[in-house]
């Protein structure tokens, strides 16, 4: 008899978990308190409309068969588009292979892809299913009636339900930041001739220590930027609140941008802030004495900062974890759900802290000449020894290298780096004091 | 016409803020969801039967003319009393000082003379009352019916429903970290003589690594244990679960222990495991433009591991500081909640870290060699600098020095031991020098 799962959540992690367990032979069920996306007039909000698909996301996807049937609908993304304040643009490659790109996708799409993969796969969709409790001791979800499964998984976003439920009477370790910055979405729409209006097959990032925009494009050469600033103070979104001061504060900060956007001061105004939050929580399973469990994953275990492009594909990666756990412990889910949280936790804890760095690096970045020259180091040394030397960004997003051993291997060439800085410092020294003495000869 | 409050919670914290806000001249009223304790027959679930009240506690209670009645109802307690494993006591008084002992007190004696003197002033308990909404922008509170106040206090404890319902919509950090350990409350009968068992006029600890006792005299002879021990493994709660396991784990780790509750086994397997969490919110406290607000304190806000005896105590001195702000500000409360949260939060953030840290100590005091010669340094000092030098513990628990000032002078006067220390190191590296040149002198 085939293993029963419920899955909480059909939105990308959900609906790629179930799509993965409909392979492994689980029957699925998937609750989903919104509608379905398909049916036309269901909005999802409060989350970004397009993401950037990195290497991570992208074996998960070809794991489950869906990355060339979702090609078509992606756009790749060879490198970063700086503009600076002064309208100049400087292209930066991803990287030094041919295959070091990023793919933007959107949301719905995706999600949408996946839904209908699981579909295909015997998935049984239930929309419209609010959660209202988790019995982790059967496991089952109730959800208007009662979803008891083998394996229950919460796979529904950065303020799960199933999450909170498991909490009760657990003794749940929870972290919960929020940062000081939210962002809105701004359409880059068209040109009156049809035509992009900047380069389609880029990230656009506009730096600065005060607000930074990032934009992806779509397959339609329209392009989704999204604006990061302060909630408090006059340059935030506190104080941004009149057309007039929305008009001054882009011809001051970013000049470039009202060309893009003609219509910037209405769609800025349009409609309030969203939020940023940083979640850890832990454990992230439970299991009970006659082997079944309850198991949560992507945003529901470690929401992150977007400021490194990982949520989305750490939940992928989660996933397609997830499934080897299983496949390694075919007859103990208890045995896979803790190999799982054993293995994969470390990982994403450091890619909270990571997310949370690169805020701070790509806000300050512009300041920052000490930084600037050691990342032109770090990409030289990449370009001259392209297999022994590789920047952080590129193994977090073009290498699925496990975010803490990213983080360890960075760590010792940054040592390297140290120690080779230093020894260049002594021998320019020693240099110096040689001709210092030589020149004491002389004189 | 006067202010309202509306205070959540009738613990140690909510009634003695009831009682402060009285005598301000607020109309106060108190929602509790439990019923009146002076009820017989009304239990107090999940909480410490007794507790050390130190300076801080004893500050607050002093200026609100309670410290005198409460007097007779407490113990006080000069000292620790350290049992080592083999059954020797070692006496450590708490300071140099006479009036630097801790007073031992029932939470239920100290609960109902707050209520008691709280109704003296006029405030209305409402018992039964479980709050299940709090809109902050009136401010107001739903339990059953609507309560509208110009102050909204949540001191509703470590699992605050003020706090959860103030978490939705606002950008609300949260930090809850539970310990690996839990603890379990055993009672010191009289002997057969009616008469105390060990010394009621002291704490007593058995310390250890692997498990620790802590017991707080009570007024009729008696003393309450509580024993610390990991959830897990063969010796936590967890393997502990026969009485042949429970006998043989006393036997062994604590000898002297059944000697003085004689039916430890049946105590121990009687009830469950407590547990302890950490907890961190920020903000504490909202506003509305019309000059209202809510505010969180005691463990609602910031609650810690008890190992430092300042749960209460912290709790109680958050009144205190509220009532301070509140006087500071007497026409302008978003002011003088936002001066609390302020100057409060540091403090408090301070000594949940030295909560977690006593943990450490006490817990691997016994082995650390270093540990233990730091401590005698740091006690011979302050017995001979009585005033420039404090170790820490004494200006935590005597004093009512700020958390965060008390640990930025312990880590001066660090330093300075590490100076003292260096210097030490040195004179005698150079008279050991000096004797082996000597030495060779002669040879």
């Amino acid at each position: 008899m085939s293993r029963t799962a419920v899955v909480v959540g059909a939105g990308l992690s959900g609906s790629l978990m179930s799509v993965y367990l409909a392979r492994r032979g689980f029957a699925v069920r998937v609750l989903e308190r919104r509608g379905d996306p398909r049916t036309p007039g269901v909005r999802e909000e409060g989350r970004s409309i397009n993401l950037g698909l990195s290497q991570r996301g992208i074996v998960a996807l070809r794991e489950v068969g869906l990355l060339d049937r979702l090609k078509p609908a992606t756009v790749p993304m060879r490198g970063r588009v700086v503009h600076a304040p002064d309208g100049t643009l400087r292209f930066q490659p991803y990287g030094t292979e041919e295959d070091q790109v990023l793919h933007s996708v959107l949301r719905h799409d995706l999600n949408v892809a996946l839904i209908d993969e699981a579909e295909r796969l015997g998935v049984d969709f239930r929309w419209g299913h609010r959660v209202t409790a988790v019995d982790r001791t059967v496991p089952s979800v109730i959800a208007g009636e009662e979803h008891a499964a083998d394996l229950v998984v919460g796979a529904d976003g950065a303020f799960s339900a199933v999450r909170a439920q498991l909490a009760r009477g657990l003794r749940m370790d929870l972290h919960q930041e929020y940062l000081e910055w939210g962002y809105r979405e701004l359409l880059i729409p068209l040109d009156d001739g049809g035509k992009p209006r900047t380069d389609p097959y880029a990230l656009h990032v506009w730096p600065g220590d005060d607000g930074l925009i990032v934009a992806h494009p779509n397959a339609d050469g329209t392009l989704t930027a999204t604006i990061f600033l302060p909630f408090e103070g006059p340059a935030g979104f506190a104080g941004l609140d009149t057309p007039e001061r929305v008009r001054a504060f882009f011809a001051d900060r970013f000049p470039d941008v009202p060309a893009l956007i003609p219509d910037v001061v209405e769609q800025f105004l349009d409609h309030p802030p969203a939020s940023l939050v940083t979640i850890r929580a832990s454990p992230w399973h439970t299991a009970t004495d006659d082997g079944r469990g309850t198991v949560l994953l992507g945003d529901a275990a470690h929401a992150v900062y977007p400021f490194y492009g990982q949520g989305m594909n750490a939940a992928f990666e989660d996933c397609s974890v997830l499934d080897r756990c299983l496949a390694a412990h075919p007859d103990d889910l208890p045995a896979a759900l803790a190999a799982f949280e054993r293995f994969r936790r470390p990982h994403t804890d450091v890619l909270a802290e990571l997310s949370k760095r690169n805020f701070v690096e790509l806000r300050d970045r512009v300041r920052s000449p000490l930084f600037l020259a050691r990342r032109k180091a770090d990409l030289l040394l990449h370009r001259w020894f392209p297999r022994a030397w590789v920047p952080l960004y590129t193994l977090v997003s073009h290498t699925t290298t496990p975010y803490g051993e990213a983080l360890a291997r960075v760590r010792r060439q940054d040592r390297l780096l140290g120690g080779v800085t230093a020894a260049l410092t002594g021998a320019v020294l020693a240099g110096l004091a040689h001709r210092s003495r030589a020149g004491r000869k002389v004189s």
